[in-house]
């Protein structure tokens, strides 16, 4: 057992022994200095060097020549050519087109823009910003019609907020675990800084008829996607998206404007938003009297579920990755709930029978992606780590076999009409063989 | 004057009334429910619609045909093909590129990865992360060398961060105000997520010589830029930064690595690093030597001179923007230090006779950008806006007079040697005439 020397400002005694099995160590390990850290690593993560070796540096290639124009707008390395989203149906044709974010290849708490992922059900529409109106209507005492120029002058929120298709994870509805990466299994989940206007603000200007209970929101996109959505949210922190992380919405996303329903079912955060029509009642509309109604185990229906519950994922390491040796490693991942903060990430390397709470990077913001991180030292033997979230509300991912007892699972193909394929919000489980080689597993 | 309505979970009795000169009103009416606000927009900004019209909404082109196939790597619409950063030395001939950052385009916090600044003095080198080493010797108890492989087993931290160059805002030395846009002015700082090692980490593995007190960060392009930094600063939150918004750096600031200085000038956060030597003397590199070694009024010269200090200008309404007659208008903008976290942003409409208090965008991070908004209902009348910025550490952004006394201005065009343009940090004032056209004046 190695001991932290006592710094100024730092807790003592922070122990470097492990708090699970299979080597998870103190998360608290991570705060401050990382005196007890540097001892762990020395069983050869980094490389010792000769002092000597090192004066003069050698130089590569690239350090004897001038490099390339910068341009105006810049893209990755090409080095990184395979940190791209994969697609569904990559040709275009007329059916939807799905675009996977790569969450084994990213670290962080944003998707940044070229990589949010994307459904598109009828193609990128090619929309004119300047022509775009978005109309507020129905039970309104006074309809209006904005332009994005006239939105632009309307007080502003941004915010930190995930959004994720109900489809997301369908793959893990599976009765035999897939093996693919976190992209493949979970890569219909992003999260972006978005900046808009919010509904309500536009509301307290058209006033609402009492009898308004929800709204129906309508996509310019030639299948005038629509949803309904309660008014509650509309009053609550609904948004009317108009940059992502900084500039103006990707057309994957919903340019020039989109519905933002921070938590709430992806498909409901309309996008290419043109319309909101306040109604008495849900308009039982394609998305949400078809695909989006799954059927449980019991006979009833999610009809109207909206909530995307409190869910984690293990990114590094994951799939596709490979461990090079016994040593340190840091295993990270995301948390996120549809509900509010993340109050609390544990993970364990056996399966799911002891459990060591992880470090949330900070600030942690609600409704949006935390990152988890936990020290440990793997010994060169068989595990399998998993992640499991608590959010604040005290609502706590449910384990696969509570899931599927009450979700169900299928040995069809998902996203076939009628089996279940919606909402998975329970553990992935990855095993690490000897050789450092990655599964994806049910534990 | 105009009293909000209280309601549940609200302040009661905000105030639509002015808080300062020309219309710039209380930002608590941002708070909450916008019920004064929608009394001050229904002044005109958006426009009555007869419930009819809206049913059925007329199709536009784009809502009647399939639309594009979905891209691995999504791009900003065709119609946002103005929002880029603009180029020094487009052609790339062999001395330094600039590439500024659009903020008048741009709002939230966040810059995105496309469109942050950089600036290369020898082109973008390009390296082989596989091949890439670095290494940190000189007055340390054992020399490491590490891979990008070995640093990702490492823990890491992610946090917000702007980067400035030590001459960003170069333009404002003129003694006669540039008619240009913030981008021109000011864009050479932008802001992202990072993550990656902090340095801290790594130096508790090397060991720290006593006698170590600089340490030489020197880079992997062709002019192994090198810059001389406190062992002070690496102890405190210096970062190795692998990731800049979720994705591996863009090759314009430092792929595959870059030191991450929060708070000190951007060249010193070096880019491609390949080395750290701990030391006992500061390098006088070219850098510091030379560029930034600022002479000033008295004869004393900012050689060593770090901090990027408190600072904000307002990004909308600004110069390229035209105002579209009287009524409401959010005023809005960023402000950061290098110290810490922005405490207070003030506005002034009458060119710093009277001001306001701004509401800040939560969370406010440290030495990052924080939004700053403004209700503001413009009568028409020519104006002066100005923002000045307070940070928790009580720092104060200059006026101009104050800046100018103490730092000199020109005649001469700036970027000339000898000549002040550096650490700019004083107020941008706009100014908007009868028509809502902007122009840059000094006031």
């Amino acid at each position: 057992m190695s001991i932290l020397t006592p710094r100024e400002g730092e807790s003592a005694h922070v122990p470097l022994e492990p708090v699970a099995a299979n080597g998870l160590l103190d998360r608290r390990a991570l705060l401050g200095r990382g005196i007890a850290l540097a001892g762990a690593m020395s069983t050869g993560v980094g490389t010792s060097l000769t002092s000597a070796a090192a004066e003069p540096l050698a130089d590569d290639p690239w350090s004897l020549e001038q490099g390339a124009t910068t341009p105006p707008l810049q893209t990755p390395s090409r080095f990184e050519k395979n940190v791209v989203r994969t697609l569904s149906n990559p040709k275009g044709e007329p059916r939807n087109q799905h675009a996977r974010t790569p969450h084994h290849l990213l670290n962080g708490t944003i998707t940044p823009n070229s990589l949010h992922f994307s459904i598109c059900h009828s193609g990128l529409p090619d929309i004119d910003p300047d022509k775009h109106r978005l109309v507020i209507h129905g039970l309104v005492k006074q309809p209006m019609v904005y332009t994005l120029e006239a939105l632009a002058r309307y007080p502003m929120v941004s915010r930190m907020a995930f959004v994720e298709c109900g489809g997301n994870s369908a793959p893990m509805f599976s009765n035999e675990p897939i093996q693919a990466t976190a992209q493949a299994l979970h890569g219909l989940v992003s999260c972006a800084e978005w900046t808009g206007v919010k509904l309500s603000t536009l509301l307290d200007e058209t006033g609402i008829d009492p009898k308004a209970k929800w709204f129906i929101a309508e996509g310019a996109d030639s299948l005038a996607l629509s949803r309904s959505v309660p008014v509650k949210k509309a009053l609550d922190d609904a948004m009317i998206a108009l940059y992502q992380n900084g500039e103006r919405i990707m057309p994957g996303n919903g340019y020039p404007m989109r519905l933002l329903l921070p938590g709430y079912e992806g498909n409901m955060n309309v996008k290419y938003l043109r319309r909101i029509k306040l109604v008495e009642e849900p308009a039982f509309s394609f998305y949400e009297g078809r695909t989006y109604s799954q059927i449980l185990p019991d006979g009833k229906a999610y009809r109207f579920y909206f909530l995307q519950e409190v869910k984690s994922f293990i990114t590094h390491p994951s799939f596709g990755h490979t461990l090079k040796g016994p040593g340190y490693y840091e295993i990270s991942g995301v948390a996120y709930s549809g509900t509010g903060r993340i109050a609390k990430v544990m993970v364990s390397a056996d399966g799911g029978k002891s459990w060591g709470q992880t470090a949330l990077q900070e600030p942690v913001p609600s409704k949006a992606f935390t990152r988890f991180r936990m020290p440990w030292r793997w010994d060169g033997q068989p595990v399998t780590l998993q992640s499991r979230a608590w959010d604040e509300a005290g609502n706590v991912q449910p384990t696969r076999s509570e899931f599927v007892a009450a979700r169900g699972e299928t040995k069809k193909p998902p996203n076939v009409l009628g089996f279940p394929n919606q909402h998975y919000n329970s553990i992935t489980s990855w095993a690490i063989d000897a050789k450092g080689e990655i599964k994806h597993v049910y534990a």
